[in-house]
């Protein structure tokens, strides 16, 4: 591949809200991995977090990072051993790479690697820039059929993939999503897919509300009814919130032997009903990211039963990165920022 | 209720091919049991089966029976201490009433229950017939959006979604179905709506699968061109033609891990390629009725991820049951047949 | 059964802390019950509760209440329609009869049953006295190798049975135990019935300790040191202590997709560490009683495997069932103290 | 290590019938390997097959082979990255080394891994012979209580672990083992210490059925009664014997969604009843090798709860291996030959 250039253009994270626009080497390949050309990056909250605060929780930007962990791409060299790609395939790239032989990795839980390479997780860089070497296991082939950005933001939808399958979502199920950001409406439009029967999605920002109508779920907004007044009886939550104050209500609303997933990260302790986590036999778990899901997110939105497109409310350059870092404080409607490398 | 009448018409089977038009008493209801107007009611192969021959393997019919299981009706009248409903609600009937204090019923399994009274079954007389009473628990109230017709076709749909659940049929699974029948069609249509990316039906009958490909879901003419040709590796096998003969090529087909529900009825005995079952731990499994299953039909149905409707290619009037029951007789393009007892 | 007398003795709870011995009617039985005569009862902390405070949270005890709810006993006399037992026929009785038809009974779950009628619990009477009427499929046959005193105490072995089951406990996995009360001595014991590697109770009161030690598990005084300290990484936490002052910290010893059980009651609220449950994928459910133990249990206990009858460490009559009930309170050895209303 | 020879001597196959003591390289350690020198190697039915045919359905032996894959030993170096063991450290090590990234192996299912890397399975060379490289991660500690046989016969365990894994064994059980052979005799107990109540195992040869009883479960000898007359209802079979006669008989023998696991080899295919399998919905699958299974089989041969000596009746130097895989056939008694590669 004579025309992959040597240096690469990357928005670079120096300290809180410093991003600077700086060359640097394209990436060498290792063994199964392959170059990826990068079309289109998705912003998460945490790389807002990253960029604002310069750490989340333990994990501290103590050098130079470049952020980013939601690419979609286009193979444009493969490396030794390499035999999934060829050079023109589009992909969309899981962000982790889990090292196969612990013992979580023996167990098919790679998600719980301790020795997961993550982008855009302190020390690793992630992807807002124009080239990643990606393990061929992790660039997974798109049909033509979706975007590029749809192809980023199988990311988050692997994020809702996870969520219901750890809630085991089935056909005749009520679901209650508290929460409609980016994660929230992704969850809700999932249970639907899974079949859920209802899916009831609570916030207090209307226009989130009419987002959450668009994708075919109910919208509560408890700044003005409670959720006991609803009378709304789930057999899953998904937290998608973080907010803790709404999580014991919505817990108490679940039925016996219902399941709560904590998908919304919160800090470091939460109060739940014991009472009725006991009474009524609920199931508790969280999610960390996800394993297993991009065939499952690849046939979700390919089909169109999943649509992820109208999610995206701005786009923006490498160049602009900060400024898809920020569009969310800027503009309060703004769902999902993109971030287009090649642009 | 004063308008309901003390009798009613019933077609009644005297004997194979002998189905007589009769007067007789409508049911008495017991405790929480409540009065069914019967509006639609579904034809199956096994009352056809019954209709020609007089007996289903052990199950002998040696009285006169009256057959028919799946009805939808008009809740007319409610009995003692039944609370569940109030007259004129619509309703579909599960058409098996378990004892509920047997193991399998106090596990669960209440389709397992040795107690079972299920209609049509003899010595249990079925529901070709204008009232039909019903214990409460087990006339399901449906939407008004949904017809009669879809509201009786929701027993076949339970055989569809009950199949799936054994098969744990998740978002982004790949399903082989094998016989494009009203069960097949019916069971390529849930796997859909259960989240499968991709769904492929198999028959030798041309007209069949051209109802697979309306439904949604690739079609396989396995008299033109063979499953094993068509490196169609699915993770999930429901065996729904009841053809012994396809069924070892179609196990064969699946992929590691996979699962094998055979939901066709097929003999006594089965030959199975062991060597495959062990090498690839595959699950097989058979279905019996089902479980727990309305509540998801009618989400499923009521919502249009499965459509009944379209199903339907005949009708007819109590009297004119036996045209019924022989309309595939005379008819290859028949899918199902419908009594209509109010007519 | 000519020989049953009309009237039996009964230690009946008239408000905190005032139990009278009074004459009540033996209870007539109703279809499908068999009467059991009360050879042995547990005392549980619940009817210790009860007895002192007249309540537990909203359970209020406001008219005269017989205590007790661990019976075993022997059938002398059988009810209309009661099939299972003969007269003579040595039983453990479940406490809790559920009402089989509603939604979580027909789906198995009964101990979830809103209808359940459940020994001691406000306004049901319970079994401190000489005659109980039980229904026939939960006054379950015990073999002659168990003492009255163990088939009593399959009670709280059911309640371990459930824990451990809710945490899949499984051959190879490593259990922490913390409490080391009955309940805690109980699951700890069942944990390596279910086969676990490897058992580890925590406490703080010396001789509880030697009891765990006596039964085969490890043992931790956490008032000494550390659980963090010990550096044991279970797979399963069973929370038997009801204090949660220990369980965030044990919470956190949990390995990845470990599981937590909350048995022990503690009240409405329970705080727990969220960023654990979401990085490590912990699964946290509780227990409500128990459903579909007493087999199991009875297994467990007639061949050896746990052991009940050391539990028992104070024996009284009928008419001490006060001293029964304060035992705990003068002796702080004590682990289990029955009532023998025959003596 | 200085001490390490540079050859050593292995028992090879040359053909049906000829086994050929040899002298070969010491095997180089690759990266993540340790070298063990093989205390103990059991000899298992697989062994003994290709001994006679020099085949295994399509595994054919078209080289020089060395056969045996039961091995424990000591770590006498280690490779570089291994970073797991001392030298010194004695191991039961486990015969398959799987690829470690093929979707199966994602997926926590490696034993299913189609590149899988497995001793004595053609072309790959056992461990009839002094010295064997093994990856880190499959040479599992054992502790010194256990004998380097019982470490050989770690592996047989991991077969009747795995398979009361597949079927769910759990306390309150009853089993039912057809086949008492090495394997049976094997699963019989693992079925016990999973707290299976009962366990009864059929065969036609007395004195293994002595074997049965001296482990503690129930024998049948199906030549003099049948299982049907016996009236054995149990929840799980595990089918060990390999003979398809028996099955169907056994197969339907089993209660209302009970599981079947054929674990015992039978060729290409199998006759099943299909209306059991449907009317008691019967899970049905089979067991190829193992997976995680090391540690529970460890801590269950370790507690004593499987007893592994005892299986023990013929002990063998290598230069004898012929012998070992040929007392079965001379001796009708003999259970399990060891062979002893450093005596």
């Amino acid at each position: 591949m004579s025309r992959i250039p040597t240096t690469m253009r990357a928005a670079v994270l120096h300290g809180p809200e410093r991003l600077v626009l700086e060359e640097r080497p394209v990436p060498a390949l290792a063994s199964h991995q392959v170059l990826v050309r990068i079309d289109a990056v998705g912003t998460c909250g945490s790389d807002v977090h990253y960029y604002r605060h310069g750490r989340i929780g333990e994990f501290v930007v103590d050098g130079p990072l470049i952020l980013g962990h939601e690419p979609a791409g286009t193979v444009v060299a493969t490396g030794s051993g390499s035999t999934r790609h060829t050079v023109g395939q589009r992909v969309s790239v899981e962000p982790g790479t889990p090292c196969a032989t612990c013992p979580e990795c023996r167990r098919g839980r790679y998600n719980l690697c301790p020795g997961m390479v993550f982008f855009a997780t302190p020390p690793v860089d992630g992807v807002f820039c124009e080239y990643a070497a990606v393990h061929e296991d992790f660039a997974h082939p798109v049909p033509d059929t979706l975007s590029d950005e749809a192809a980023a933001l199988l990311e988050p939808l692997s994020v809702g993939v996870w969520a219901c399958r750890k809630a085991r979502v089935a056909p005749g199920d009520r679901v209650l999503v508290t929460g409609a950001g980016p994660i929230g409406l992704v969850a809700a439009q999932t249970a639907l897919a899974f079949g859920a029967a209802e899916v009831l999605v609570t916030d207090v920002v209307p226009h989130r509300l009419e987002w959450v109508r668009a994708f075919g779920a109910a919208a509560l907004d408890v700044s003005r009814s409670s959720l006991a007044d609803s009378g709304y009886a789930p057999d899953v939550l998904l937290e998608c919130s973080g907010a803790p104050a709404a999580l014991s209500e919505a817990v108490r609303a679940v039925v016996r032997a219902g399941r709560v997933v904590l998908v919304g990260m919160g800090g470091d302790e939460v109060t739940l009903p014991l009472s009725r986590i006991q009474n009524h036999e609920l199931e508790v778990t969280g999610t960390f990211r996800y394993a297993h899901t991009w065939p499952a997110a690849i046939a979700l939105a390919a089909s169109g039963r999943v649509r992820l497109d109208p999610l995206v409310t701005h786009r923006y350059g490498l160049a602009d990165t900060e400024l898809a870092l920020t569009a969310g404080l800027r503009d309060a409607t703004a769902v999902k920022s993109v971030v287009l490398p090649q642009r």
